[in-house]
């Protein structure tokens, strides 16, 4: 199968699509990030320094995906997407802060306390996510001004205290401890799965799908949620922090529990594969403009890095 | 004048109504965060102590005076009023962290990373922040779903790096200097006055207003935006912890310039009335229904807490 031409064609199309889309975002995160020599200066080059040249651009892969299924025009789906990237952006820099994760590192670079400070790390996570509903109010993302509310309220559960933000008080709560599955699946559906999935209601809202596709797409957005963060696991446990760059078997050396920790590894490579599954199964009856949505589930689960 | 019983009766009448709001808001503030005993419970705790029961609530008060100019539904005014409000109760949680202010005290009780931890009061902020933005968009606030959107672009602008945080970071990088009159105000129309402003913004955009008495409430905002902090300051520089409810004479002593620092404490004084002067001159035209905003003029000038 992996020596079919066709497969190679598919897979080739599918990196450039990847490779357009993460230019794209970089460019456009720089153009609406304020300049970096604007008052106050070094605030917004710390949020240029925390947010461009950075990551693989998961979230806005999956806003540009389902807005190809609902027809969006680009210009819209590329500002909702860095809406989303910058609420990712933020909770890095603000989980990374010596009081929560400690971390040094993050893609491959010095994190933007130990460049900056703690104090201009702060800052730079809470005008990050002023500036996601910033973006989300300032263009026009949706043919009717109702819809554009609702991206506001999607991404606003999703990152407040029933979305991300409360994941991340369920992590600091669980080191240390043996959770159950139902409990490390809560904590994950909160922590990484809340933003995944608004990422694919907000590409999906910046064109038209009609109630039943948007109910598909969130079975998706919420498989693609889990098996995001069990990927994740499989892979801190068993990378090298120079493939990951950022510092690896962190989490199980602090404690944290994870699905490798909670199911063991082959259960858990074996549940990133159900879920992958069951994201394909979700988008069974959307045709061919699902395309790179079932790309995306193969290029997260598969992905090595 | 003030032996005057017309006076008296205005002012009891301010007291009434100004008891009204606060009560209001506590209440729905009350309603509006998310229950404490609601997973994650140690989060939504430390968010409910952090913004119930708490200040004297100026900026919900300039919200509701100016929802009054412009006819607006009190249902309406009453969210917006507590979107301003969580935005400002999630700086105060943040500005009192170690790596900022490192302030034990606020409102008579212990600061949330004091109460809790740091990593809680990260959190209760950013969640805060959130739910802010959530709350423009889960009500119905304005006749128009546009005007909603654009309420949700002014809190935005408001509290992002180019409003209120970007005046935490420039307040930052004074500590230990000496600014110029020109500086200091550039500080305090980011880091007080852009909240204020918007306060008065959102309260008329949640009815109908004309385009002329929208530049007046522009110019009203601004000039209440630098009197509360010229204000506060000459406050924080006479009055002792027990009455402010907060560290007395901090700024001065952290090195942080303020305008009694910048102007001596006669000028600063002078100033205040100036602007107020200036507040009340742009309501000019505006009739009875300004009476609030005018009232809370005096307040915010005159007051002696």
């Amino acid at each position: 199968m992996r020596n079919d031409p066709t497969v190679k064609i598919i897979e080739s199309d599918f990196q450039a699509w990847m490779g357009d889309i993460q230019a794209r975002i970089e460019s456009a995160l720089g153009r609406l990030l304020p300049p970096a020599h604007t008052a106050p200066a070094r605030l917004h080059q710390a949020m240029r320094y925390a947010t461009l040249e950075g990551g693989k651009r998961v979230r806005p892969l999956l806003v540009f995906a389902a807005g190809e299924l609902a027809g969006a025009a680009p210009e819209r789906v590329e500002v909702a997407a860095c809406a989303v990237e910058l609420i990712h952006a933020y909770s890095l820099v603000h989980d990374d802060l010596p009081c929560m994760d400690n971390d040094v590192l993050r893609r491959g670079k010095p994190t933007v306390h130990v460049e900056f400070d703690q104090a201009t790390a702060l800052l730079v996570g809470d005008a990050l996510q002023s500036l996601a509903f910033q973006l989300l109010a300032d263009h026009r993302l949706a043919d009717e001004p109702r819809a554009q509310v609702e991206m506001v309220k999607a991404l606003a559960l999703a990152a407040g205290s029933r979305g991300m933000a409360g994941g991340q008080q369920i992590d600091l709560e669980s080191t240390g401890k043996a959770l159950t599955l139902p409990e490390l699946e809560f904590m994950h559906i909160h922590k990484t799965g809340a933003l995944i999935r608004a990422a694919v209601t907000l590409g999906a809202a910046c064109g038209q799908v009609d109630a039943h596709p948007k109910s598909s797409l969130d079975r998706y957005g919420k498989a693609m949620g889990l098996a995001f963060q069990v990927v994740d696991d499989v892979l801190d446990y068993d990378s090298s922090t120079g493939t990951l760059g950022k510092t690896a078997g962190k989490d199980s050396r602090q404690g944290k529990p994870t699905y490798v920790s909670t199911l063991g590894l082959p259960r858990a490579r074996e549940l990133a594969g159900e879920l992958r599954t069951e994201a394909l199964a979700a988008l069974e009856d959307l045709g061919a403009s699902a395309r790179r949505l079932r790309e995306l589930a193969d290029f997260i689960v598969l992905r090595k890095f």
